[in-house]
């Protein structure tokens, strides 16, 4: 009896390790649990499924729970070994549990647990039960998460101060180990992303007294280590990595040597704040943020073509329904998740996944209806966070980058209303009035460019507004151009500062195609950081900001995070944009290319496309272009 | 310092509670936690309080939760001393749990938590922290609920079939301890409500194998233990007890000694179901019922007079808001929720629960006025359990009693609007409109009754539709005689036969001034069971059914509950309408007694009313009523 994989209510997995992954977060020795509403998983629920049995069959159910197994009219205890047929039976499984979420393991030959049985709460229809490819074991119950682990020595030990300071090769997630010969002392690890931060103990963010048996600490984000009170011939440290396996199946290299590099450490960054969800950073916040895991998704198609990784960051970012505040409280985060939908449908064509949070999507666009003004514009309510970007916008009534958004999510949902066959509900009706509203209210023909705010009457135009007029085809040509005039070209409007929306700035320029200057960019903004010692791309970077300040942030002298999940953008940019690699149709898995390589003496990478692997090499005068299946042997076409 | 409590989100502890309670069901080996939807408690809040402080002053924070304390600007771990003032200052607590819900104890001379402290769960605006005068104590935890003990030794102890029987004096919510003078064996203990239960191993409803280390078995109902194959001088076998202490405050003596036990035997049994919430039964189901908790609702009044019993099962049976599904999935014990706040105010004055519970009363009526048919009347939706009673009952379309309980939730919620000065939302209109269309609709000048239901043509008449419309005042004095005549006194309609719809039919005949009937009754039903050796009253009771087959129940042949809550009632019923003690201000202390007791040679009693314990003595001839306070010194008049 080997078949079977732990299910659950779908969703619970994800709320249950997103309250896990969000409550993670530690500074100095206190815990600092994310500040939105926590979505708590179900706590009761049946599974079922009804099977036509030829003959006899045995099966056993496995789970934590309390409660029984229900065939026909009879009750079993969990453990037990249960014998049904032959004939129609309806297997159902009562579970509650409160610590975790409900699970079970039903192994056996004919009748085992697979995302074909039926889960309910006792407040909905039935849905189809959740499982996932990392919890197919008896043994490994999913409400515990094990890390794939990778062993890192040392690759610099030096006598520092009082104590030692330990240097590893990279940034990495880990358990540190130390073996103490002198026999045990309470001694004290000070953690760094930089090596001063590992050198001041007083302000580093972790700092762990080991276990006394073990020797070890908790998991936390590390590439320097300083033990003060000690000598380098006493002590054995080392760093037990942990991280989630997902595969990276891009790969990357060309005559540029800079642009190697940076995408080798986008790679890093991402894949570190890859872990069961996309996290913002690895030190900190360690938080599910929808902003973040919405660049995430573009990075993610291009790098490992991971859908699950999509799937949970998007079911933990969302909650249950019915929906009462904003995703993370932001505004334009509630609103990136629908975007997210679209981003990860086109990467995937996954049309189940599509078809089980459409509802959701719905619903979402609902709760934002209830909160418009008088202009029919979407407006915070008390306590709502209107982010857009860390800077000084016009965030006086109505913002124009959140209609331009809100605007988006009406497009996605006229565009998947139509492919899942549901009813419209007026989605494509409401995206033409707004965009139609946006243009009245907030172009300025004395700006030549759209103004973030009309109540102030500052008539303030930023970078942010016009980025997002071009990336989602608000402003027709004729602004576009003006747009490139005012505010892209124009020195006076204040510079982008955070590698989060360098992300929309290098994508609406590289859709008018000023790639020249966006691999300048790339360049000098990412480079810049690898000049300063980056073995991972940083939360910010403002290359004015002396050595001795670059790690301040939030008034905190190591408070910035070094590394950053969406400073990992290059990778998205060079294979969309200059490599041109664009999916048509994920599920037949058609691509085209359209390459910009006229910059490069040579590029050679791979890029995955559904099951393929795409192989392009190009030579400096011809594109050579090569499938292969993923863990499959090659076949080739010019 | 000393001062200070536990605080947590209001109405966490109840729904953590609701759930250990909900899922702690066990029959026969395997889990049974109750079928409905189960409402999580918070996972993340924050607590505060601002203190304007005289000086400087010292803290502490006790936690399990991961989080820290916010001062002013700066954070602290929990368990840190912490100094501040003077000045105003804003003491947050940022907390986050998964496993059981978020509460924290702060110690200090100025700065302590209570019930004057905040709560937020970044959905809903601040309302004031939840807490209990049972967790006062820094080292008690409020996720775990430490029952007060009493040793009980058997008996009656006698050698039986292959084994050992153990008797105890009555009914019990224990923890077996069994020492085995041979070392350990693997004993069986079955136990049972009954002698025949506890020697039917097959059957009865709890086997334990003891504990190897402690000799312990799981808390459960019993009177009678057999354990197969030892002899008595082998073992010592000793019952823990477990309750909640609630003192009783009544005290009840009369010239009738069937009456004295029935009084004692009711009380029992209504202390057994009553733990930290009100159940239905302690064998089974364990569960807290919104019907069967109404009904306690009026037995705790002369009882116990308990305000905090009443607030702990209101809060669990509700759970949070948006309201999704029924209470208990049964439409009346959703009905029966709003009448139980009102049953609970009339005996508390509890203006402040009221306060805070008037939105969910709101939107339960909301939820309500979502399933209503083409008539206004409200019917159950797919998956919605239509209860009324265990009865033959005409339940096609709107049900006449579903009715008249949510005209009777309209008046309530006028009621309730008026005394706290809101917004009357059109209830008193509705209330009067849903009264004439009841007429209108069901009853029927031919029956000269209420019909249950007018969509099935078959002007099915029962006791449970008529009872209703007299108890809640629907019919007038002469649609009552018409009842009385055509349908109470009408042998050709079937009988009740659950003491729980006794409850509302002796309330009905005491109302209509039956008290004869209703006094024969209590002997004769009440009494019944006392003959058939019951020490606590049953879940159900039919006097024609054989001793052989008295605990059998849902096909099962020891599916009887022996000790149900809703059985309590003649405690109820005489002290409200024999006694005749009616509470006309519970802020005031204010009562009137109009006494029946011309039935009585001889009655002696004490009932609460607020503080105050009030003594009525009748000696056959005239009544003496003295007043105390609550564990103080009486002052008398007569």
């Amino acid at each position: 009896m080997s078949n079977g994989c732990w299910i659950w209510y779908p969703g619970d997995f994800e709320l249950y390790h997103a309250m896990v992954q969000n409550f993670s977060r530690v500074e100095r020795g206190y815990g600092w649990p994310a500040f939105w509403k926590s979505e708590g998983f179900r706590n009761r629920v049946v599974f079922w499924k009804i099977y036509t049995l030829e003959e006899e069959t045995e099966f056993c159910v496995c789970s934590k729970a309390t409660g029984h197994v229900l065939v026909g009219e009879k009750k079993y205890p969990f453990g037990t070994r249960i014998v049904c047929g032959p004939g129609r039976w309806k297997i159902s499984i009562h579970a509650g549990r409160i610590e975790e979420f409900p699970s079970v393991f039903v192994k056996g030959d004919v009748i085992y647990s697979d995302a074909d049985w039926y889960a309910e709460d006792y407040a909905n229809a039935p849905v189809k039960a959740g499982c996932s490819r990392y919890f197919t074991d008896e043994t490994r119950e999913p409400s515990r998460w094990d890390y794939s682990e990778q062993i890192y020595e040392p690759v610099h030990i030096e006598p520092c101060l009082d104590g030692v300071l330990y240097e590893f090769e990279t940034e990495l997630t880990a358990v540190l180990e130390v073996q103490d010969k002198r026999g045990y002392r309470p001694l004290v690890l000070s953690c760094g992303e930089s090596r001063e931060e590992a050198l001041d103990p007083q302000h580093c963010y972790y700092s762990w007294t080991p276990d006394p048996e073990t020797g070890r600490c908790p998991r936390c984000a590390v590439r320097y280590v300083y033990i003060a009170g000690c000598r380098p011939e006493e002590l054995t440290l080392r760093a037990i990595h942990q991280y989630v396996d997902i595969p990276v199946r891009a790969k990357f290299s060309c005559s540029d040597e800079r642009l190697n590099k940076i995408w080798q450490v986008a790679e890093h960054t991402f894949r570190l704040c890859s872990g069961i969800f996309f996290v913002d950073g690895i030190k900190r916040d360690k938080w599910i943020w929808g902003g973040d895991a919405y660049q995430s998704f573009f990075v993610n198609r291009y790098l490992m073509a991971d859908a699950d990784i999509n799937r949970r960051t998007l079911l933990a970012l969302r909650g249950n329904d019915p929906m009462t505040t904003h995703i993370n409280t932001i505004l334009d985060y509630t609103l990136y998740w629908v975007l997210g939908i679209k981003a990860h449908f086109e990467t995937f064509g996954d049309l189940e996944f599509l078809e089980s949070v459409y509802p959701r999507m719905c619903s979402l666009m609902d709760f934002c209806e209830s909160q418009l003004d008088e202009n029919g514009f979407i407006v915070g309510r008390k306590g709502d966070w209107i982010f857009i970007d860390w800077a000084d916008l016009d965030k006086e009534g109505a913002l124009c980058a959140e209609q331009i958004l809100f605007a988006e999510c009406y497009h996605t949902l006229a565009v998947v209303s139509r492919v899942l066959g549901a009813d419209e509900k007026g989605y494509q009706r409401k995206y033409d009035d707004l965009r139609k509203k946006i243009d009245r209210f907030y172009w300025s023909d004395e700006k030549g460019a759209y103004i973030d705010s009309f109540r102030s009457g500052r008539n303030y135009v930023s970078r942010q507004s016009n980025l997002f007029a071009v990336l989602f085809q608000i402003a027709d040509d004729g602004k576009k151009a003006l747009i490139v005039e005012n505010v892209i070209h124009n020195d006076r409007i204040p510079r982008i500062m955070t590698p989060y929306f360098k992300f929309f700035e290098m994508e609406a320029l590289c859709r008018m195609g000023y790639l020249d200057e966006v691999l300048a960019q790339i360049r000098d903004y990412w480079g810049g950081m690898l000049d300063r010692g980056a073995v991972t791309f940083w939360e910010e970077y403002d290359p004015n900001v002396s050595a001795e300040e670059q790690y301040d942030m939030y008034g905190d002298k190591f408070g910035k995070s070094l590394c950053h999940a969406w400073s990992a953008s290059p990778i998205y940019l060079l294979a969309r944009y200059f490599v041109g690699m664009e999916i048509i149709d994920p599920v037949k898995e058609e691509y085209r290319i359209r390459p910009h390589l006229e910059r490069f003496k040579y590029l050679e990478c791979t890029l995955p496309v559904g099951r393929k692997n795409v192989h392009i090499v190009w030579d400096g005068e011809k594109l050579c272009v090569e499938e292969r299946k993923d863990d499959d042997e090659g076949k080739g076409h010019t």
